[in-house]
């Protein structure tokens, strides 16, 4: 049996104040496609069950995405009552799934990438999914590089495992623009997508040895997915378990691990600086959408929701104006946005208290 | 017989998007002393005979401006069916005022400047009518330099005429910094305030003399302010005569002008660059208004009317963000805001046709 398990936490604060906790970024449509969680699900439609598909959300958003995710049954998407990062959230899946099918393998995907080839993508996914399941490999996909990004984590591929398939040497920071260039020449570095295709089993067996934490705490819960016994035993779990990303906590330290590398377009939309690469520039530069009017200005990322946004003898930097705030900063500083999010929320803490 | 006569036309188009059409710059409160318009009228209300006087403003504005006017009659708020620049109005109000009384003084102020200490604006005006009416002088007031200002006008003020009241040498445009810096060291020049007092048949011979189409026009004007008549015969006025300021029509090419040295504090707001003096300024040199978040950011103007505007990684730059809409641009091109309005123009008659 091989499904998904869709990880829509978070809503995307270095987005904000485009993205916002009641339209978190997986809710957004950067560019006319369609939510990115609703392509998410679409895209490997026809090639997983999703009727036992997991999606895995803040408990906040439950409610909110619920209508993008079909045919993933409601009672197959999870409200976390706290973020612990993926690691709990993975191991949590793979436990529902291991339980209710010893052979199950589990597509992890993001909620929140872009991708622009779904057939290539597919035809990657079948990939992985094949060494999953022939070698009970831990798979992950490393997308190509095509810039010199240091917003991404990288890949070091090694040897070949198995037609396309290669071994991982190691997980690699993000780079600064030196080393990122060095990696883009080099030729066997890929970026980390964030996604892994892994037999349900295997990936339990790997949270033991290197989570024990969380590993252990998965004894808590009880009941299924849907279910009121199911929802107050993941209460417990959640509170039982560190918070600690997959990465960190199982990939970098476990043993065959492979990549498939992959060449369908594919971006994280981690930051203002991406919407660059996803909305048409003009001749000048400007990424824009929305009701935008610009004088004198270059290479900016411009954005309305509603009101004429008017940006005169301006370069390099993101603006952006929304129902909910206003941004402004330099395009090289789109990544410290949280360090925005950070002080409004000491803010409103500040005025409830 | 003294009056005032306030030039209430225009709408500040370059503290857009703050002022707009419908909520034009004299009637911000930048401060939170009140809106500009209400204290022109407050400030020479113990000095002048406001039953008496004049406003003059777009017949758009005129119902929006009426409830600031007070004691000043609503039938005394001539609406211009089109914008002429100052000189046909000045031309137009002593028109009326000399045929009610020959004798009058008319004090010319414009609705949208910042004056500090209102006592002080006061016993410069006695001056000033002091000379319209023993001298017959034509009579302008001029604001010590008090730092190098490149966005206003400077008079050079010459020998003495009267105790306080020297001749004007010469009215000189906008500087570039340096000259701002070699006049504000000389000492004789004087900011250009755009206020002035003169007797209303004194003007109108001037306009006579030098700007005779616009002077001939007056005869087009019958009836009494607040009728009919005057309605539209005034249609007739502003359809005949050209758009000229007083100061290039008349002030620059006039004998004996006089001014009076000011030493109040006074601003013309006339563009986002002003409100960093307006505004109480935080250690980083920052002057906001409203609901802003700051991030690693200096010397910056930041405004927000409603929702919380952020600013990180910025230096000197304005970001504005009103119900109209936001603008962002450097400091240093606040005052090309007017192209921004422009195209905005452009782009709402485009869509109308």
């Amino acid at each position: 049996m091989r499904t998904a398990v869709i990880l829509a936490g978070g809503w995307g604060e270095r987005l904000w104040p485009l993205s916002t906790r009641e339209r978190p970024k997986q809710l957004l449509d950067v560019d006319g496609g369609g939510t990115l969680v609703s392509r998410t699900v679409r895209r490997v439609e026809p090639l997983l069950d999703l009727e036992r598909g997991l999606v895995l959300t803040g408990e906040s958003l439950r409610a909110t995405i619920l209508p993008e995710l079909s045919p993933i049954p409601e009672g197959r998407v999870i409200g976390e009552p706290a973020g612990r990062n993926t690691a709990p959230a993975i191991a949590l899946a793979a436990h529902v799934l291991s339980r209710e099918n010893p052979d199950s393998v589990m597509v992890v995907l993001p909620a929140d990438h872009l991708i622009g080839d779904a057939a290539s993508f597919r035809e990657t996914l079948e990939i992985a999914i094949g060494a999953a399941e022939k070698h009970d490999a831990l798979v992950t996909l490393g997308i190509r590089p095509t810039r010199p990004e240091t917003e991404y984590g990288y890949i070091r591929a090694g040897e070949a495992a198995a037609p396309d398939v290669r071994r991982v040497d190691s997980f690699v920071e993000k780079p600064d623009a030196e080393t990122a260039a060095l990696y883009l020449a080099d030729g066997s570095y890929l970026w980390n997508s964030g996604m892994f295709i892994w037999r349900a089993e295997r990936i339990l067996r790997e949270t033991a040895k290197y989570l024990p934490d969380v590993s252990d705490a998965l004894d808590l819960v009880t009941g299924e997915p849907g279910g009121d016994e199911f929802r107050s035993s993941i209460a417990e779990y959640y509170d039982s378990v560190p918070s600690v990303s997959i990465d960190y906590g199982v990939m970098e330290k476990a043993d065959d691990v492979v990549v498939v590398p992959a060449t369908f377009d594919w971006d994280d939309v981690g930051a203002w600086s991406a919407l660059e690469r996803v909305w048409e520039q003009d001749s000048m530069g400007n990424a824009t959408e929305g009701d935008v009017l610009l004088v004198d200005s270059r290479n900016n990322v411009v954005c309305s929701d509603g009101n004429v946004v008017a940006v005169l003898g301006m370069t390099d930097v993101v603006v952006v104006s929304t129902g909910q705030g206003t941004l402004v900063c330099p395009k090289d500083r789109a990544r410290d946005v949280r360090e925005v999010v950070a002080e409004l929320r000491l803010r409103h803490e500040r005025r409830r208290s």
